[in-house]
C-alpha cells in the first residue's frame, strides 16, 4: 500500500521536518542507504519533553517521545526522498535512552516506536534490527534520542 | 577452515539463539550487510550477569559475558544465513559497557569478545574495527551490549 | 582541491596515526565504505584530556578534544587509502561524550569536529550526519570518542 494512504488511514500527519541544531545534515545517503543524523522529540518546534525516564519522566511519556522520534526520522527521510514509497527497508535503528540510575526498560520505551514504524510499512519493510541503550545524559535534555539506516 | 570444525576444535558448542525481547529481529541484510541488533549476554535463557562494571561486576565477568554475547551473535547470524561460512568478513562491532563510575576499561572488557571471534575465524575475515563506550544502564541490568556488521 | 593541499593552507598537519590500543582494527573496509573504530584524542602519544566535560573540562577543552580525534580519524584514514583525495564522502559520524551529570551540549562539543571536517574537505563530501550523545564514562576516560563511516 502507497505509505501516505497508510499515514493517512492511521491518522498520521508527518511533521515539517525540523532543521538540524548545529554542523551536520539530517540524511545522507551513501549508495543505497540513507543514513539520518540523531533526531530527538522535537514536536512544533519545541522538545515534547525533558528528563530522564525513571526518573521525572514515565514509561509511557518515553513511549511517546519515542514516537514522536520515529515520525520526525519519516519526515526528514520524506524531505530527502521526496517518496517515503521509496523505502525498500527500516535497516536498523540505534536508540539512546536518558535513564535515571535503575532504569532498564531502554526496550518498553523503544518498542513503542519500532511498532509505529511496522504499523505505518504494514510489511517486512518495516521491520528492523534495535539496539536500545541507556544514556546519562542526551543534547537539549532530551528523553530520546535514534539514528536510522534505510535502504532505498 | 570450515567455521564449525574451527568451533569443534576450540570446544565451542553455538548456543541455540535466544529470542528478541521486543518488536525488533535479530539480523537484517541489506545487500551484503548483515546487521545484528543489540546482544546481550543471554545464556539458556538467563542473564549471565547484572549490574555495572567496576561495581558489582568484575572485569573478569564482563569479559566473560562479552565472549558470551559474541557467541550468540554469532548464533544468530548462523541462523540468519543458514552458514556461517558466507561470512567474509567482521566489520564491525559497537560494544556498550555498563559502567560504574569512574570504570574506564571497557576497552580490557571487550577484547575478550573480539579475540574469541579473531580465534573462531582464524583469518583476516575475523578482524574487526571496534567502539567500545561506558553507559550508565543497559537493558535488563545487563553488563554488556554489542551489536555488529558483518559481510556475507 | 587536493586534500593535502586544503590541510596545508589551514596550517593542518595530519598527526601519524596511533596504533589500537586493543584487539582491534583502526580502519576496515566493506566495499566502498570504511568504518573506524572508536577515536579518542590521543595527541603525541598522550590523551590530550582527561574527565566530563561539565565537570573538570570545559566546552572549549571538549571542542579542543574533538578536533584532534577528527585528526586522528583522518590520519588513520589516510593510513588505510594511502590517499585521502579517494575519500568521497565523511558520511557518519557517531560521537560519544563523557559528560557531568547534567550536561547537555554534546551538540556544541562536536560542532568543531564537524566543522573542521567541513573545513577540510571544503565541498559536500565533508558534510556529514551525526549523533551526538552524552555518556557517563568514555576509555582512558577520555572526554570524547567518535566513530566515522566514509565512503571511498
Amino acid at each position: 500500500m502507497d505509505i501516505y494512504t497508510r499515514l493517512n488511514s492511521l491518522n498520521i500527519t508527518l511533521p515539517e521536518p525540523y532543521p538540524p541544531f548545529g554542523v551536520y545534515l539530517s540524511v545522507k545517503q551513501s549508495g543505497n542507504l540513507l543514513f539520518t543524523s540523531g533526531i530527538l522529540p522535537v514536536s512544533d518546534g519545541k522538545q515534547l519533553y525533558t528528563g530522564k525516564i525513571g526518573g521525572e519522566l514515565t514509561v509511557e511519556q518515553g513511549q511517546e517521545a519515542a514516537k514522536v522520534c520515529v515520525l520526525n526520522a519519516l519526515s526528514k527521510i520524506h524531505a530527502h526522498t521526496k517518496n517515503l514509497n521509496s523505502v525498500k527497508s527500516i535497516v536498523k535503528m540505534l536508540a539512546f535512552v536518558a535513564s535515571a540510575p535503575g532504569f532498564n526498560k531502554q526496550g518498553l520505551v523503544m518498542n513503542a516506536g519500532s511498532q509505529l514504524l511496522i504499523d505505518i510499512f504494514d510489511s517486512p519493510a518495516g521491520e528492523h534490527v534495535r539496539t536500545a541503550i541507556g544514556v546519562n545524559e542526551i543534547p537539549h535534555n532530551a528523553p530520546v534520542e535514534i539514528e536510522m539506516i534505510v535502504e532505498v
